[in-house]
């Protein structure tokens, strides 16, 4: 059978259903800020994202597999079509679509920013990374930076001439930031030599733009050991003159281009900062203070991974459906006869096991992934201060989530994809076996999911005396008790009280085991798999909530099916998935100290 | 950290463990045909195909990778090293090692044959198709072939003069084989012209034989429809003279070469038989009775991809348990001293677990693929009948557990080898990512694991009146009293008990749906994950009990930690693993129809 190119990665009604049914995305619309945003403004930015999506960035997706970025006459240069890309999401305004109106921008929530970014991903995830880190770094100078680092640095990125890079990890020290090495020696003009070696270092060099600005996080000299000596400075590829024109280099030398199993439009780089002379930095905020600022980066990003990986998952699914439904093989398992004509793949249970299972991760990843951009809307312009607190603290546990189980079980989905492609989902004519690849990084940059899991169960579970769980656990029981008076999501319901019941005991045992940090977080990546799940569970009952209530309604802009779809996906989640959390409880609960135990080397 | 290509794919010693101490293949050797293999031969063979693996097969690897076969001047050209590779093992006598000797074998036994050809395996698994595939037409012909296909084909593949392919998928017919279309049409002299398209046939074209010899599935023309039409015929690449010598072209054309995300070593083509010219095929067997003799093949090729799939993923844990205690990174999570060195990372409670899933998954799948290879050794020269037919039973009900266990598993095992290196496993500067790539085939090729969930659930279990569950629930229950009465053993033992038990009733429940194969078959790959479970919950009963064993006793061959170790992955595996049992039982037993009732137009 042969590829289908006209199956897009997008479902724009998917989307639609998110923020209009499930997010109630038109109430923000109540707030000054997000007046424009009515139902009508909203589609058509879908509708312009969906269209920039499919012939800006979907273009050089497999060319960017099979042609990675390469050196020559000592620069790096990627495919066209990645530039090109780039340029088109600059030109509809997208790099400072969040930003008021006053500043250029177009005040859009960014609950619908993130929807239009997850179809960028879901079209070239690789070349994404070029503008989310550009207006990731932009917004760390809005927020931090000097007037004069905001004209110099900040202007020049939002109007895409430069772009952007975070430089966190070094080979010493990948997830381990008290390691970090990078000097910053103070000059007498308020500026600072920086001296060291970064790695890992996504769009650390190309030829996309006049300039890289670098955010780095470096040790002024003499600064104390560990997280708190840490500073942050912005250090460009080549100097910026007064008139933000671009001036000479900057001495930072690529040391080596990264060659990886996928994501490969994202050039990944080894830099070596002021080896051959020097290297200008500019401190951002405070000295010794770098973490913070830098960490709104990165929890940007987490979420980000969380999108992106979902809605690999999400294209993957959408693909290996299209396929299931033309391809015909086999004969019902109760009607043998060899000279009945074959039926569709998709009328196998075992296949539509493995469409399912797609989509309730996927959608259900989707679901938590918007929620998540809600509440950053929500922390900035609800009301009151109570709800925008309760924003921050449903953010701040919530993030290890977004992080990790879309980067876990979107990959999974994508295993299924190829599996009901069968051999030809295998091969590199179809995409499933790229989006397989690509989605893999996802598990491991911006804080392994091994981190997230240690910050969720070492910090976010602790900090301000548990509160973040409480206004957790408060959402999911306003949503059960929401369902539990409706009869087909009763018993659903019901299922997650017994989930959110078990978890909350656990957690209880955790927060007492502050003592024994050890046994404390030995078995947290099991709690987040567990905790996620929960979350997920959550989020199939507010789709299963607005679906009833669109199948009830005369809504007609998706048909019925789709709803019976979410209903269906719903169902598969809760009969074949939520079980699983009873298992990773127990192992948590446990008190077995096997992982504590164990003599590695006897491994 | 810079790759260490000194980490070796192979631990001897573990093969030697799971041969001497748990499989005690040394009572092979009081057999008359095995008396040769005593200790020190089965030693000296474990190093002679280790010294190969290493020499031959390994050198290719990552090469062979990134240079797949090309088609230059009309022919498909290889690497130089995998026709090194192929030589070298014909050289060393591998080919016609388990032969009798008056047949120019070695009289090897099976299961060590198999613990040879995984050591090839973890080397470099898409060049062990050549000779895999060879060996296997090899064996059919020896059982179904003519004196004359003797001498013209089996006598040249032993030799390894010709290699050979299994031809069953068509374009239309993957997995179902009752839509096959090439055709059989009869000559005047008793042989056949052959006329079709047969697509994924490894080994399908290449230059490392002077010929290759396909073994395809076709029906003769007026056969009946469906699986009783068809028959098996052996087509040569070129034809061969009355002197076993090459002749002229016998009309085979290659029409393409499938790209695909790794296993890039083994050529995988589409092929037209007969377009341009009579494609002459000689009919193996009996008219219309094909499929036995082709399902020889096809199960030691499905114990094959098993044992594949183990290695690729015990050769990512030994890569990255090495990596895991010298990468030094972070401090111990009771002592955050940032002025204390960083430790190895395999002092992390999460490293660790990633460890020790994969040691519990590769290990427990080594112990099953080998207990299965020793199976086929007693179902040929066991000394009894009845204990000839046992050992037949538990293959047929072993077969796909086998197939599919190890594949799902051991590729989740390379999942968390790539998670173990970081970002640094992402990149194919280390060998993790391509274990990775490489073993996603295996889910997918000699039967998809869904395919053999459908087998086990609708055939195996029961057939003969469940006679073969209740074979290797006897076996299961005879190593659970072993381990019942020693202490460290009693408590994994009581839990494997409950859930076998639990999957007795279950096979009860599924026994009784014969009328209702939909529902029979619906959840069948959840039932085939929890058999798959118990058995290598009870491969790692039998790894216990040798261990123990072995640290009593006086062997010196393993230090006392290689036993720890063992005992300790055990303990993982029941500690963490066993439980999911439940979960997927309880999904089995429910009654939901929910993946029969789902209208996929709501997809």
């Amino acid at each position: 059978m042969a590829a289908d190119s006209s199956v897009s990665p997008i479902s724009r009604p998917e989307m639609e259903f998110q923020l209009f049914d499930v997010l109630n995305i038109l109430e923000l619309a109540e707030r000054e800020q997000f007046a424009e945003y009515d139902r009508d403004t909203v589609r058509a930015t879908l509708e312009l994202a969906e269209t920039l999506a499919l012939d800006s960035f979907l273009p050089g997706y497999r060319k960017s597999d099979l042609n990675e970025p390469v050196v020559e006459d000592d620069k790096v240069k990627l495919i066209p079509e990645i530039g090109q890309a780039i340029d088109a999401f600059v030109e509809a305004g997208f790099m400072s679509a969040h930003l008021p109106l006053d500043e250029g921008g177009m005040q859009m929530p960014w609950s619908l920013l993130q929807s239009c970014y997850s179809m960028f991903q879901a079209s070239n995830i690789g070349a994404t990374i070029y503008y989310f880190l550009t207006v990731s770094a932009a917004n760390v100078l809005r927020e931090h930076g000097t007037e004069e680092q905001k004209r110099l640095f900040m202007a020049p990125l939002l109007a895409g001439r430069f772009l952007a890079t975070m430089c966190l990890s070094e080979p010493e020290a990948g997830s381990s930031l008290t390691d970090l090495r990078t000097k910053a020696i103070p000059n007498d003009d308020g500026t600072y030599r920086i001296v060291g070696t970064k790695m890992w270092i996504s769009g650390g060099d190309h030829d996309l733009s006049e300039n890289i600005i670098h955010l780095v996080l470096a040790r002024i000299e003499g600064a104390l050991p560990g997280t708190k000596g840490i500073s942050l400075f912005v250090v460009p590829k080549f100097r910026v003159n007064e008139d933000a024109s671009v001036g000479e280099s900057n001495n930072i030398a690529r040391v080596g281009l990264n060659h990886k199993m996928g994501y490969r439009a994202a050039t990944n780089t080894v830099l070596n900062f002021g080896e051959d002379g020097d290297c200008i930095g500019y401190l951002v905020g405070e000295e010794h203070r770098g973490l913070a600022p830098m960490f709104l980066m990165m929890n940007e990003a987490r979420i980000s991974v969380g999108a992106g990986a979902t809605m690999l998952g999400h294209a993957g699914y959408l693909y290996s459906l299209a396929y299931a439904k033309e391809r015909k093989q086999g004969r019902p398992v109760d009607g043998k006869d060899p000279e009945a004509s074959p039926i569709p793949i998709s009328e196998h249970a075992d296949v539509r096991r493995m469409l399912l299972v797609q989509k309730a991760y996927t959608e259900g990843a989707l679901a938590l992934c918007l929620y998540a951009a809600y509440l950053v809307d929500e922390e900035k312009t609800a009301k009151s201060q109570e709800d925008r607190d309760t924003a921050n603290a449903l953010l701040a546990i919530l993030t290890p989530i977004v992080k990790s189980w879309p980067s876990e079980f979107c990959l999974e989905a994508n295993k299924m994809a190829i599996q009901v492609l069968g051999g030809y989902g295998y091969t590199i004519d179809y995409p499933v076996e790229q989006y397989y690849r690509d989605n893999r990084l996802n598990l491991i940059h911006e804080g392994t999911n091994g981190i997230q899991a240690i910050d969720l169960v070492s910090r976010k579970l602790i900090s301000r005396g548990g509160a973040y769980w409480q206004a957790l656990k408060a959402q999911i029981v306003a949503e059960i008790e929401e369902c539990s008076a409706i009869e087909q999501l009763a018993p659903h319901a019901a299922s997650l009280t017994q989930s959110l019941d078990m978890a909350d005991e656990t957690v209880t045992v955790l927060q007492g085991l502050s003592g024994d940090p050890s046994q404390q977080t030995a078995n947290a990546s099991f709690f987040q798999d567990a905790l996620g799940h929960i979350c997920v569970g959550w989020m199939w009952l507010r789709q299963g909530r607005a679906s009833l209530r669109a199948l009830d309604g005369a809504d007609a802009s998706n048909p019925a099916e789709f709803y019976r779809g979410k209903l269906a996906a719903m169902r598969y989640f809760f009969r074949y998935e939520l079980g699983r959390v009873d298992h990773w409880l127990h192992i948590v609960r446990d008190e077995d100290r096997l992982l504590e135990e164990v003599d590695t080397a006897c491994l």
